[in-house]
């Protein structure tokens, strides 16, 4: 029987825990929280990631090492990986822990990316504000999730506004300025490579974002010409050349007739939610698979999903669960404000079955403006 | 945070509790065995479901109660029912549980079934087996399963060592005689019943045993003239007769454009494992969404699917997992012979693509003999 050990005890541990149970493998998260909600699915050590008694004691209880956060220090990933397989490869993890290091990577593998420029001083700053032009956005390299770290610079005058928010972080996460992209489309493209390199990935998946934090995301959905080759291409060449084993998300832009990459996760992500009902494997499934050294679950989508996350607290499950093809998750969590507590995801064979599941739980949960933009795209 | 107590802690428990656990439930399985496998995923409390102290132990951390083995003592349900919510209910359990006394109530609600008789005595079986002609089965009324407890008398002169089997046995279980039916195929319906009365059915499935246990499931089967309706009519008069809260299995036999009804299984059941990949909303979730009283999901079929047995031992999962639409369910229990240990479930649009599927399987597994029947009545 075999052991995966996951850095991180969340939500995506605990979908990842409850993925690969049926097939029989055991799990072993690693958390900072006592209360970790994938606690609730899986035995949990409560230790820091950086502490190295509390790695010893989880790598001799585990045959492989896996993520569902990317924060972990990279020396604890190099730690690990020294002692037994760590997927992805810790070198894969600390590249896309560094917003300055993956966009240089993607322009280097001829993925285009917004205009951007390393910041590591006012003047700097005020230098590539005037080179990139306004607006922009100042971004921590490293330690962003949900839109936090970043500033928008809408005019030069807000520099300074800028450069006191996020001057103070520039020893410890380093900066980032990024031209700002008027995107008509979100979009991600989630990826899984095997140990063998077997590489596959998901249809297409739109994301709607609010105040930074995904809030729908549809799949499959269709985007103008060679754009979805274009894509899967892109992911591809990025893992390949980052020997990557498991899932991974690619954000893009879609800009004009072209994708920028803003981003990738090096793990399962919240755009990729809808696979556990929308796909014949999810993103869950198949990234245990690849971590454990299985063949791939066919990525091939079932009719199209739609996924809503829950923000704070959950909304009357009822409402979800009433409609033909609404799955309900609760992460188990306690509600606060901003707190991904939960989703929902609803599934359906045609089009206009899933138009009438999302306008039923839009009015029965009162909450139109999420399900607003879907409706609208899938209403072509 | 609702608890669902499950008394029995196999691979039905386990299954149940990793439908559950993606909604926010928790679960706690009561078992009178310490490595019981549904324990790898839920927290497990040992005991002998007889014993009034464990019962009142785990009636105290759980808020309803549901069962994954239908031979709990029948006063055991009913203390745990005085106490706390219990679905099914303790006679709806009671009644099930004695091939009896469901054949009666199947009869007494015009649901035709095979020639049977109540057996008390070794002169009862002379009279009965004269009656109903040979051959016939005696079968325990209580505690059977898998085959287990039946005895096939071919001619009358394998009465005496019918008697010599099971007549020791009248006392604890019953014994009740079948006559034989020369099925041309057996299916079961699949149902579920929620705490307000809503009734859903998935679609028929077509069984094959061997050695008279399961080996083999595969769904939507088309069966001859209105026999889909009139099984799930039966299914719904059982349910509505008996207040039926969860899912429960009906197994039939179809004999020359007639249904005969076997027996019911006042549980999930192992013919329904296929819905866990190949509906909208498998047994398991649904069986959880009623006992806690929710609404019911669609129980609408995704393409078609055919479930394979794995018993005494664990087949490469690379056989099935390197399949498109192959998924693989090891319920972590230790081999043994004839043991379930656990199953596959194939999945595909088109029959076409399950035929290919199970082909490759039956090949790189060396299970010819157990895909065969699957296959052959895939090409119709
Ligand atoms: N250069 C840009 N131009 C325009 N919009 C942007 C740009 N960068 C980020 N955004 C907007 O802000 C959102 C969050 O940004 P980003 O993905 O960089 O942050 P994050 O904190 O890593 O988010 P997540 O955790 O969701 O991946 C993006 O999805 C997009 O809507
Ligand atoms: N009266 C009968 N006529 C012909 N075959 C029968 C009859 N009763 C049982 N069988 C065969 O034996 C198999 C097992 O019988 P039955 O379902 O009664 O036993 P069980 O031990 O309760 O099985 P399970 O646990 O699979 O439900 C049936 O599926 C059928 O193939």
């Amino acid at each position: 029987m075999m052991t995966v050990g996951i850095l991180g005890g969340g939500q995506l541990a605990r979908m990842l825990a409850l993925a690969g149970a049926p097939m029989g493998l055991r799990f072993m998260v690693l958390d900072p929280s006592a209360d970790a909600c994938a606690g609730q699915v899986a035995p949990l050590m409560v230790g820091e990631y950086g502490d190295e008694s509390a790695l010893a004691e989880f790598a001799s209880q585990v045959d492989v090492v896996t993520f569902d956060f990317e924060n972990v220090p990279a020396r604890s990933a190099q730690w690990l990986a020294q002692r037994l397989p760590v997927f992805p490869n810790p070198q894969a993890l600390a590249l896309a822990q560094d917003r300055l290091l993956e966009k240089t990577l993607f322009r280097e593998l001829g993925i285009e990316v917004p205009p951007f420029a390393d910041i590591a001083s006012r003047a700097q700053l005020e230098q590539a504000v005037a080179a990139l032009g306004t607006p922009c956005i100042l971004k921590t390299r490293r330690l962003g999730y949900d839109g936090k770290g970043q500033f928008r610079i809408n005019a030069p005058q807000d520099l300074e506004a800028a450069w006191t928010a996020l001057g103070p972080s520039v020893e410890k996460t380093g900066l980032i300025l990024e031209g700002f992209v008027r995107f008509q489309r979100e979009i991600s493209v989630i990826a899984v490579r095997g140990r063998d390199g077997e590489f596959q990935t998901w249809p297409l998946t739109e994301n709607w974002h609010v105040d930074g934090v995904l809030s729908a995301s549809l799949s499959p959905v269709a985007v103008e010409g060679a754009l979805a080759e274009q894509a899967r291409l892109a992911a591809h060449k990025i893992a390949e050349r980052l020997d990557y084993v498991g899932v991974f998300a690619l954000e893009l832009f879609c800009c004009d007739g072209r994708l920028l990459a803003n981003e990738m996760a090096p793990r399962v992500h919240n755009s990729g939610h809808w696979t556990i009902e929308g796909a014949e494997a999810s993103q869950f499934e198949n990234h245990i698979r690849a971590v454990v050294g299985l063949p791939l679950g066919s990525t091939r989508a079932r009719g199209q999903a739609c996924m809503l996350n829950w923000l704070g607290a959950l909304p009357d499950a009822r409402g979800v669960l009433g409609q033909p093809g609404g799955h309900w998750h609760d992460y188990g969590k306690e509600p606060r404000e901003g707190r991904k507590v939960g989703h929902a995801t609803f599934r359906a064979d045609t089009t206009l079955g899933l138009v009438d599941a999302l306008h039923a739980a839009g009015e029965q949960l009162d909450r139109h403006a999420q399900v607003a933009p879907v409706i609208a795209r899938l209403r072509g």
